[in-house]
């Protein structure tokens, strides 16, 4: 029998659960409803279209046939009726009603549902700062705030922004704003690190040192406390300067909408997520909800979580046109997965990486390693930086986080274990991950291979972490003679170190190991220098004697930015040397 | 207490396992014994050395630091002892000894064993061609064969090659000789299509015409009977014709070296590989053997298959490494994984091809999606052409494959569904996949996605494929006037058909399709005609009352070759019409 479908939300799950719907049961009626005049936009375009890269906001709107995807196109095509700039204002479970009111003409209606579907979204996080309402300062919540932006850069009034938050959103638009615009752009975040909570402290160190060289400025571990300026934003104060700015995005998150399910009863979570079912279903079993509106269970901690992701979204949606219509499609959780193109770099990750992990209660740690993409022998190739997230004892592999070129190699790699997350595997099946291998795509021995590998002998206690701290203290106390930096690289590499410091950096190339070994003091600490920890970590087996040794993996430049950890950019002036390039950099991850 | 080891073989599972084995036990002994003077290469790479791509064979068989892999190298840097030019004659199981023979001087030599390492990799299979042994006639077996292949080529007097066999060796092969050599290359295969086993025959004749155009001759179901020539080549004769030819390179694949095994009263299979227990273990406890030498288990058919693949045998090295140091490492198997890149293109697999799946006795079916790599309003974005293998019934997911250019994006969807196969994975698994999503990387549904819904709705029976030859049957009686295209694309793309085939082809837009329903027929069979299949799919829900309808498909000239599918090479010059441009062609995949 036909239904009467009512959908409240029209960017991303709305438009996909009713076309879904409509598929499979084309007699039913489906109404959507929309408090905004822009529907059905890929949401996630719009730091590319405030950049440029997408000129117009119609190409966000459209399907890959170029068909604008509004009202007519839903009517036309797809025989679904949508109320733009109508707001739902309660909802009468009992009756089986919505109230809605059409902000253009100020009428009120009521939509009569079988089935309800609640694709409300999320609105920015609020902000606890001090200061009038004032002219350019935005939130980016939907498509229309992006072309208010895009209007007010166009005009060319714009010369100094300020970012307010280092995640996702915050750091693509700030690259829109530098890159293409020209405008001195600085980030303010509130922790200590960009892409807090997604990535490690030393991959975002990274990103962060390739933006700066690309212009962005950042200032972390620092509150916005204030905004000041006449009927215009002038400057922006935080705890520890007053920054001046004619635009400020705020890009701190964002929270679920959901106080017209709250209102109508239905039940919600702690942080104001409307909760559901493995169906979708909310707890009025004829009412769904999906999207940025929803709690789901994060697969790896068993956990509820909140991901507000476009591509979850439309996921979501389907699932929901599939149930709407008698079907018994689930959706069991997320993993939370992640990309960002930041410049000439991507950074992506799957799962959780070491902070979350050791928040939720697993006693982890993470390995790293620094590989070509391909063949190292074949002529294309570029390196790459991946780090495991890994459970001690069980082996267990919880995360994974890389940084590449903008190439699809790093992803492709994330990519490749992201799926395996939610079942339990260990770093075993890392090592033996079963890629398609041929010399333009990958190694025989590919960087995930050797990641897991990396890993099980960190976790066999075969390379034992230790931070970059005691490293620096270490250097720092050099003169009592204790510590020796054995360079395993070839001479032209060590050269200038044993120049510099005849009494604490000794070169034996790892191939004249074996010959030399009669050189190695056995009475001191020995610390193995190389570039990626092949080398040092080869020479570490032939130096078991010496307990007390560690390893140092001294990465190499690579395109324009360093692979450097922890706090290597401190250590390089106290060194004082410089290998290859001005860009090259200490990488002290020691192995003790 | 330590070990003498033993291993024959030192291409790529011997110095793996040697390498592992010593970091875990320095104070054992381990001797590597090869026939070869040449050691520790990648084999893979071999094309690329021969195209000049890897300019020197030293590179194959260096590391990523630059040190060669030699003798010297393993015995000062590895503690290693290989005796290279070694042929190992027979072993002695209970004296627990090899007798090994050196071809240069000719001494013979016993070498006892506590543990035996067998990675004696594999050699070209027999080809029945009558005619003499003549100069020009190669088979890639080894490093020291291509070296005398490139030597030939480069000195210029090589005009014509004949490549027999259509494998990824054969295939990469011509791309060296035509590409950067310039070499009139053909190349026989006796199957009726290149990479049979491994790809559907509708993406083997994508790659076969993009080959083409790059000056590639293929001649396909021919078998060579005979090698003509006085001292050196001159013709190739096949079953249909004959060939000049100055160079001719037997590639069609390889066979284990299990002799030795057999004889020391090993176990083989039936196809003369070593059997090897998930340890890596033959029918003799202390003897290990891994490679080209052993068959491993098919994770999706449950089957034993034969593998000879470097990038399994780098990894069986590493478990055969760890076991004989008294660790547990464990090879389950294999599900068979596959990349090549092939000019402008890049093909890949993992798992079971749909023919492959029905020999083995599965129900499958396979679906197609044609979408972009990227988001379809990011800038930077190029179509990928995928397929899914599944069984029937189950939804079983057994393979996939795909082709695309030679980025790292169509190798990165591969690698997301490769590790799942194993676990008997469906369809909703491939609909619901969570990779990071970002524009200039994926699209919020990505193409895997897509490619899971469309498998799902096929299984389901929303989508019903025909053999193209049946549009063809039904266009060739298209004079009966049972059949109407139905063209969904704009007017500009139906427009040339519309005008030659007034009769038989009615453009109607998608958009347009509610408002014109009246127009439509419904006493004929309509073929609704789009790019990719989503059009044509939106408008089959609409026109549900003539059950005898059916889709095309048309995919667009893609990178200079073409998404065409079974018989539309054929169709199009029935057709007599052009679209877009000359390289415009029909994919006539019927839905019906």
């Amino acid at each position: 029998m036909p239904q009467n479908i009512v959908i409240i939300g029209a960017v991303a799950l709305g438009p996909k659960a009713a076309c879904r719907f409509k598929r499979l049961e084309p007699d039913s009626k489906v109404i959507m409803v929309d408090q905004d005049n822009l529907i059905s936009y890929g949401g996630c375009g719009i730091p590319y279209f405030i950049s440029g890269d997408v000129s117009d906001p119609d190409q966000l709107q459209s399907t890959s046939f170029h068909m604008l995807r509004d009202e007519k196109f839903f009517r036309d095509t797809k025989d679904i009726e949508v109320m733009t700039s109508t707001r739902a204002l309660s909802i009468d479970r009992r009756k089986k009603t919505v109230l809605v009111y059409n902000i253009a003409d100020g009428n009120k209606r009521e939509l009569s549902y079988d089935k309800l579907v609640l694709g409300t979204g999320s609105r920015p996080r609020h902000l606890p700062v001090t200061g009038p309402h004032l002219e350019g300062v935005f939130a980016i919540s939907d498509l229309n705030k992006a072309i208010a932006i895009k209007r007010e850069i166009a005009e060319g009034k714009i010369e100094k922004a300020v970012i307010i938050g280092a995640g996702a959103i915050g750091l693509e638009v700030a690259e829109s704003l530098a890159d293409l615009w020209g405008i001195e752009t600085a980030v303010v975040e509130i922790m200590d690190q960009i892409l807090p909570g997604i990535i490690s402290p030393n991959m975002a160190r990274m990103a962060q040192h390739h933006m700066e060289e690309n212009d962005i400025s950042f200032y972390l571990g620092e509150k916005v406390e204030r905004f000041e300026g006449e009927t215009r934003i002038q400057r922006v104060i935080t705890d520890k300067r007053t920054m001046d700015a004619d635009l400020v995005i705020i890009a701190t998150g964002v929270t679920p909408n959901s106080d017209l399910a709250r209102e109508a009863g239905l039940e919600t979570s702690s942080i104001g997520a409307i909760v559901v079912n493995n169906r979708l279903q909310t707890s009025d079993p004829d009412i769904y909800a999906g999207g940025d509106c929803v709690e789901i269970m994060n697969l790896i901690t068993g956990k509820p979580g909140y991901y507000p992701l476009g591509s979850l979204a439309n996921r979501q949606g389907r699932i929901i046109g599939t149930n709407l219509a008698g079907g018994n499609a689930k959706f069991e959780g997320a993993i939370g997965s992640f990309v960002i193109k930041l410049f000439e770099i991507s950074v992506a990750s799957a799962g959780l990486n070491l902070e979350t992990a050791r928040k939720e209660g697993f006693d982890a740690i993470n390995a790293f390693v620094v590989q070509f993409d391909h063949a190292h022998f074949y002529p294309e190739k570029d390196l790459m930086y991946l780090e495991l997230v890994v459970e001690k004892g069980t082996g267990r592999v919880l995360g994974i986080q890389g940084l590449g070129n903008t190439g699809d190699g790093m992803i492709g790699r994330i990519n490749a274990v992201a799926p395996m997350l939610k079942s339990n595997i260990t770093t075993e099946d890392i090592s033996n991950l079963e890629l398609p291998y041929s010399p333009p795509f990958s190694s025989a021995m590919d960087v995930l291979n050797a990641l897991g590998n990396t890993a099980e002998n960190i976790l066999a206690g075969k390379n034992r972490i230790v931070e970059a701290d005691k490293f620096a203290d270490w250097w720092e106390k050099r003169h009592k003679g204790e510590t020796l930096c054995l360079d395993c690289r070839e001479w032209g590499n060590a050269e200038p170190f044993v120049e510099k410091y005849p009494e604490h950096w000794k070169s034996i190339p790892q191939g004249d190991l074996r010959t030399r070994l009669a050189e190695v003091p056995k009475d001191k600490r020995l610390v193995l220098i190389c570039n990626t920890g092949v080398r040092s970590y080869e020479f570490k087996g032939e130096l078991r004697p010496s307990k007390n040794g560690g390893l140092i993996c001294w990465n190499r430049h690579y395109r324009g930015h360093y692979l450097i950890h922890a706090n290597a950019k401190e250590l390089a002036p106290k060194l004082g040397v410089k290998i290859y390039s001005d860009a090259e950099d200490i990488n002290p991850e020691v192995f003790s």
